[in-house]
């Protein structure tokens, strides 16, 4: 026996004045949205029957959300992200625009303002020589008929050896394996990093735990960040996920995607190290992109979304 | 020209495996409840087309409403703390449980673990002498006969004439205006206080933030909480508000309920003051409450709703 009152005319319209539908002021787009959200709450507490002591646990769990600032890494998780991508696919299939690179999940991990280089950069800071593998990285950045785009934007970010990103992990150096490369004449950008470890949610953290209670993993497989972005282009997220990960397609973030899987090879050769500057067992991987015209200046544009600030 | 994709086999199947239900690990409830929720998320997502903006200033604002300790306060204040009051009333309505005090919200500034009186207590630590106005309260807890329940529980909170709560405002001595009262043979409490202030919403808070964009004020009118509870008994939360605040019927939180509304009677006699041990104008309020027999054990106890720990 489901006992329900949220559809009521009298909850009606408690919801309609508690979303603020009953004064002028504030903003009509956030009323309705709250409306709505209240709505839907109301009428999942009472077919679910959630109790005062789930629902309570559920507030206490927002805040600690909050407090460790994951409420982005759920929504990762949780594959709301992952959502939304094949959301604005759908809605850009409808509207005609197909084709290129596919977008991925952006992740909460990003920081505005990495060193900007021309057609190379090394990306890592060189505190893990002889632990990390040398990894070198290229590709073209390609319109939809196969040419270059000069001048394109690539802005990349990756996890150190252990999994973890600049900013966030205090002990990497500012920037470390974060870059923004221009391509050159050839539409090409070149990189000198480490490979990367896919990243893992903190095992104390609230997403592990919601994840836990799902039986589920909070890992990554090894990945790379794009932004890519050029005049005329639609903006790109995307990422490049490691072939060799045991979790390519075991992601607790679903972020892999076809046509995002970068082929990495291993290289003993002393020569061919020498010849990278490098010693040792290397890798490297060409990857290039296709970027889809833009239809609006907008959508030259990644979305507004808030963002890490570096403030070393 | 709405796209929409939740509903697509695809999509339904994704969510099953975000919410866990593909393996044989964790926890059954929780993965139903986070699979309706993830389902209807996308639902409203689609419906109200919410953009990549809007979605990430959201997932935004759950982290600063996290880090400020808020969710149990924006539940209350868009009303959802109100509409599971009316929910268990309709619930116990239906199973036939009526009558007594009306229950009404908790809040989230609750402390456990208050000075322990047997029949008054002075609540007031006594550094508002002179300032705020002497508030003598007093009444019976009664059954659903009017016959008086000695040894109930009167676990009492208010807020101090500016409106702050000890525990969460530091300069306040520890549980300041918190007791626990232990009715007498005549099932009677009494407590010397003083004058509560409504409480209103931290205004550079998130709680506030929401209410501006929703049109809406963050005031309280003045209050006095209550969890009652003896052996055979339902446990009550509830409040008494006071008759003379211009926010009685303005609730920001939605608390006020008929029958929970205490008329204050200020008085200037200072032979009457003298009588009470105070000078100048004192206030002085009565007010009953009526229990109602418990239909289990568990009926008898507060939910388990996290709450702050007295660590002073």
């Amino acid at each position: 026996m489901t006992v329900s009152i949220s559809n009521t005319p009298d909850m009606l319209e408690f919801f309609r004045d508690a979303a603020g539908l009953k004064n002028a002021a504030g903003n009509p787009r956030n009323k309705h949205i709250v409306l709505r959200i209240l709505q839907e709450t109301a009428r999942l507490i009472e077919e679910l029957e959630i109790s005062d002591d789930e629902f309570w646990a559920g507030v206490e769990y927002i805040n600690r959300l909050g407090k460790s600032n994951e409420a982005g890494l759920l929504a990762a998780g949780l594959g709301v992200e992952h959502f939304l991508d094949l959301l604005n696919d759908a809605k850009q299939a409808e509207a005609g625009r197909t084709g290129g690179t596919p977008r991925t999940i952006e992740g909460p991990l990003y920081v505005a303002g990495a060193p900007l280089r021309e057609g190379y950069a090394r990306m890592d800071d060189g505190s893990e020589d002889g632990i990390a593998t040398p990894f070198f990285v290229e590709g073209q950045i390609l319109n939809l008929q196969g040419q270059p785009i000069a001048g394109a934007l690539v802005d990349l970010w990756q996890a150190d050896s252990k999994g973890n990103y600049s900013h966030f992990d205090k002990s990497q150096s500012e920037f470390n394996l974060r870059r923004r490369i221009v391509t050159d004449a050839d539409g090409r950008y070149r990189v000198r990093s480490i490979v990367p470890s896919g990243y893992g949610c903190n095992p104390q953290g609230p997403t592990q735990e919601c994840l836990n209670h799902l039986g589920r993993h909070g890992q990554r497989p090894a990945h790379i960040h794009f932004f890519l972005s050029a005049p005329g282009y639609e903006h790109l997220t995307t990422q490049i996920n490691l072939s060799n990960d045991k979790y390519l397609w075991d992601d607790f973030a679903y972020a892999t995607r076809d046509g995002l899987i970068g082929e990495v090879q291993f290289i003993d050769d002393q020569v061919l190290a020498a010849a990278r500057g490098v010693t040792g067992r290397f890798a490297q991987m060409t990857f290039d992109f296709e970027l889809r015209p833009a239809a609006s200046l907008e959508a030259q544009q990644r979305s507004n979304r808030p963002r890490a600030l570096q403030t070393a």
